[in-house]
């Protein structure tokens, strides 16, 4: 067993909140394509490929070639690309070997896509190296969150960019962030929903006739029954501190959890060794605190720098000894995940196994 | 050059950092340790040591164990150590490589030291894989920032269990933190001298007669004269966007920043894919948002996600175009840093080397 902190991710958790998102999904007719930034890790995209997902979201060209090396023949880069020319080559290249689709949100960005790829103009490259595809695009379109995306009025433009240069548009896809609130999730859905439905009108103005409609995340997952063809939650698969604020996790479906020693009882107060650097720094405006303990809910991290967090319990309620271990929850698990070089599988609280974040920091 | 996000380090305002603490600390007679996890890099750590640093100050074990091989003789683990048995003698074999000295803020740290390392019972190993030597031990002592290290008035009891169980007592250490706030830093430094000077006393009674005294933080180090052997300041060597508004570092000494591509004018506004997972989501009470623009004073990130910096520019100033590259300061370095492979050295904006991240991640 490592010293801590440590990522401890317990199997049957795991298992079933891959299976419960899956049969969701089954259930409504609608593709589970999860979204892989959350992991990072092949052994997990392979229990959601085996539970029914018809492939992988990722973010990145790097988690798309480390996904496609693991075995995942379906990739969708959910991102607005532009790219070096190096980089549109890796993906022609990687194109060959998966179905592989890539966000655009602006006529700009598909120009710019046409002239890196040499659309229309036969496909051939320069300098060549081996065989090339190119990979589909998908529109993706605002909802709401205003992030990136383009106005749903806007997505005609986009698609017909795309297919006036010779790409192949697949449909649209929306991220719904601004779903990650205590309140108003309903309201929320709605705008999604309207915001895609008005951009396939113009997909398919644009002679795209049944545009593929991708949307979700995990706070708004429950909610997204019409409309969508396809859903990309994320952090469903480990649950977090702020999905179980949020309520859409309960503290017992939380599948990852830091592990960390008490080192000190200064001032009266529980510090631990996971900081910012095991746990990352993230906290929306609505957390009550930097993370939260699993065995002891009333708990709140309320100072964390880069090596301690500082936790404070309910009045009354013991601290734990120096030196125990106790399982933080962080706010946030993708950018937890991403510090860690690998994830340690418990059964029953004992560790069988060891899974590499085989696409931690594939920034690019 | 590799593709967006990057970390981008310029060369002369690196020398020209290290340069200045270093006179600083020169000129006041005081050693000056700065604090590696900020830099993580033995090329920076050579820098700091040929400038005059007595040695490198850590957070980790693995840190010190990496600065150890890069070739540095004198480590201090600034932090309150709780450590397993695999961990203690880890450090009693550094221990015999380099001069060591760990943390320790309570009598129970100290008698768990000794059991691990079976002190005073001669030292000797079981399992034995080596010769080993105790690292000496160091105070921390909490000077008003509220985090760990025991308050001044139990620093006697601590230094007298470590005595007394066979520990060298090097002196006391503290890390003001509380000085990362835009005024009243002039009171802080108050607080903390104060505070070293009744624990030394409270050390001098245990019966360390002349207590080494080891404090400083990037923004408290202008005003640490008096009281203080030794200064241990971090952050100074990069800048960040923290210190930055802090008014600690001026904007034309910050040497470290994130290059990235503006991939969308999404609702008008620039959005950059260097997220948190580039540049960690750290975001003090007191910034005015998730980092800055160097290029762009009046910039601020006000949404960031993991792959999306959305940047919002003053009324009237043009964004710059997607495909451009524009370069980020993180709000604090060491958490970019530590998402980064390798930092990427430029001499007048051309990269001319590469550095490893080599402690990145060690976080135990």
């Amino acid at each position: 067993m490592p010293p801590t902190p440590r990522v401890v991710l317990d199997r049957a958790r795991l298992q079933a909140n891959v299976d419960r998102m899956a049969a969701t999904a089954a259930e409504r007719g609608q593709a589970l394509r999860p979204h892989a930034k959350t992991h990072k890790c092949p052994q997990v995209a392979a229990l959601q490929l085996a539970a029914g997902a018809v492939g992988l979201t990722v973010a990145t060209l790097g988690e798309a070639e480390a996904f496609a090396e693991a075995g995942c023949g379906d990739l969708l880069i959910a991102y607005p690309v532009w790219w070096t020319s190096d980089q549109a080559w890796r993906a022609a290249e990687l194109a060959t070997r998966v179905r592989l689709a890539v966000g655009v949100d602006s006529v700009e960005g598909v120009q710019h896509l046409a002239e890196l790829w040499q659309v229309p103009r036969g496909r051939t490259r320069e300098p060549a190296a081996g065989p090339v595809a190119l990979p589909e695009l998908v529109v993706e379109v605002d909802s709401g969150h205003h992030r990136s995306g383009c106005a749903p009025q806007e997505a005609r433009a986009v698609a017909r960019a795309g297919i006036e240069t010779g790409f192949v548009v697949r449909g649209l896809f929306t991220f719904p962030g601004h779903s990650y609130t205590p309140a108003g999730r309903r309201e929320v859905v709605r705008q999604e929903a309207d915001a895609v439905a008005e951009a396939a009108r113009g997909l398919r103005a644009a002679g795209v006739p049944t545009p593929h409609v991708s949307g979700g995340s995990t706070p708004s997952v429950a909610l997204e029954e019409a409309g969508f063809d396809e859903l990309r939650p994320g952090v469903y698969v480990f649950g977090d501190a702020q999905q179980w604020e949020l309520g859409t996790c309960a503290p017992q479906d939380i599948a990852l959890t830091v592990h960390s020693t008490v080192v000190s009882h200064a001032g009266g107060r529980l510090v631990l060794d996971a900081g910012s650097k095991a746990l990352g720094a993230d906290r929306a405006g609505w957390a009550t605190g930097f993370g939260r303990l699993l065995d002891h809910p009333g708990a709140r991290i309320e100072v964390l720098s880069e090596h301690h967090a500082v936790a404070v319990l309910p009045d009354g309620e013991p601290l734990p000894p120096r030196g125990s271990v106790v399982r933080v929850v962080p706010n946030h698990v993708c950018n937890a995940v991403n510090l860690a070089e690998e994830l340690l599988v418990a059964d029953d609280g004992v560790v069988t196994e060891r899974w590499p974040v085989a696409a931690r920091g594939r920034n690019s």
